[in-house]
């Protein structure tokens, strides 16, 4: 058992949903529970969780102690432990060490998923670490120190990984020099979706046609600088679910 | 450098290409070169390669040496290692000691998938072997002798994994009491593609509707049952390619 701290601070809450699996990333396929966080210091130009962003969604987040985001998430799934992960917006802006050791006393796991521009002392805690920097097409600038910090922030048993979303050929060529970096690190490459559903028309049809044509397109890409240590993966809840949020 | 076992025989080879990623299993999205041997003992109900197990297309496999299998392995990758598959057919039934040595001589690592109906001495060598016994679906009959002798055969530093294809509420079931018997091997379920292309209908389009409905299905069932070691991922090759062959 790790100590509980138990902190006065609340959580900015956008959405805690699941179980469901998770669609993306390192752990493909897993079953979890998403808690998404509220409230985040970017704002890229494909972002496809604008709900969980924009200043003027403010009031949609709820502020929650980390006891009652831990209660949802065993009422999600029926007290049984299973992977939580932890999304945004940026989740590492959020006062997260009193969940993650409350949620791990029971059993649960942490993941998370954040851009690496603010390294938190908790994440030493996690079970994974994604760490997710913007290519050129997010147009968000990269601050290599405060990534650097976040690498440094990953406790002894944090599997951390790399996931790299690719919208065009710029955006693949800075991930072949930005990965070269950390040779060490698992890394997933990721076609972006250029036509995220938007809070004004969430019943945006996905163009699954397009999306697979960008699939492919990258792993022709992948294969043909026989980039062998990359590991390329779509959306699977995009291409299952279409755009649809909860799920 | 291990030592490279020269072997006599040959083994029956229904292709070889890449590199293209796997699309399914543990490893999915790793870029790889399938060598698919041909020659099967079993015949399901839904095989997808029957081109590489009816004996009707025997004519079609060629005998390789493991040599020459190699030689094509590295000039798919252009001489620089990646993993490789080794799927059938059954390629449990084929010598292939000697190419799993020369090939990680040289850096390259091996994975097979095999249903698990016969163990070879050379499991030992493998990286990963994914076994994949079938569900009541496809028709055939499950030997658990011969399937704890293949568990046996796993060397200490091979990943062991099932994988169990799903097609319906009985399937369900099944891996559902399989599974408990091996609780400490990581699981992948995978909906069933009912509608694999034939040799006589290569061009056969997939319905991706109802390949995205069972896979909802089998997510449902599994989060429902709260089955949260149990990873769920589709096939990600046939979203991606339809049902063409070589990719």
């Amino acid at each position: 058992m790790s100590q509980i701290i138990i902190s006065d601070q609340s959580i900015a809450i956008s959405e805690i949903f699941g179980p469901t699996i998770q669609g993306e990333g390192a752990l493909v396929g897993v079953p979890t529970v998403f808690v998404r966080t509220g409230g985040c210091d970017f704002r890229c130009s494909w972002c496809d969780t604008l709900y969980a962003v924009e200043p003027r969604f403010k009031a949609d987040w709820a502020p929650m102690s980390a006891a009652a985001v831990m209660a949802e998430v065993q009422r999600l799934s029926g007290g049984q432990p299973l992977l939580v992960t932890l999304s945004g917006g940026n989740p590492a802006l959020q006062p997260l060490s009193e969940l993650i050791t409350r949620g791990q006393d029971q059993g649960y796991t942490f993941a998370i998923e954040t851009q690496g521009s603010k390294a938190q002392p908790w994440f030493a805690l996690l079970d994974h670490l994604t760490l997710s920097p913007k290519p050129p097409s997010a147009k968000m600038s990269f601050n290599a120190a405060r990534f650097a910090d976040c690498l440094e922030a990953a406790g002894p048993h944090t599997q951390v990984s790399l996931k790299l979303v690719i919208a065009d050929e710029a955006d693949y060529q800075w991930a072949r020099e930005f990965a070269a970096d950390y040779p060490g690190l698992p890394l997933t490459l990721q076609p972006c979706n250029p036509a995220p559903a938007m809070p004004e028309q969430p019943e945006l049809e996905t163009d699954l046609a397009d999306l697979n044509a960008r699939l492919r397109w990258l792993v022709d890409k992948v294969t043909a600088d026989r980039w062998f240590n990359a590991r390329v993966l779509p959306q699977l809840h995009v291409l299952i679910w279409n755009n649809e949020r909860g799920v």
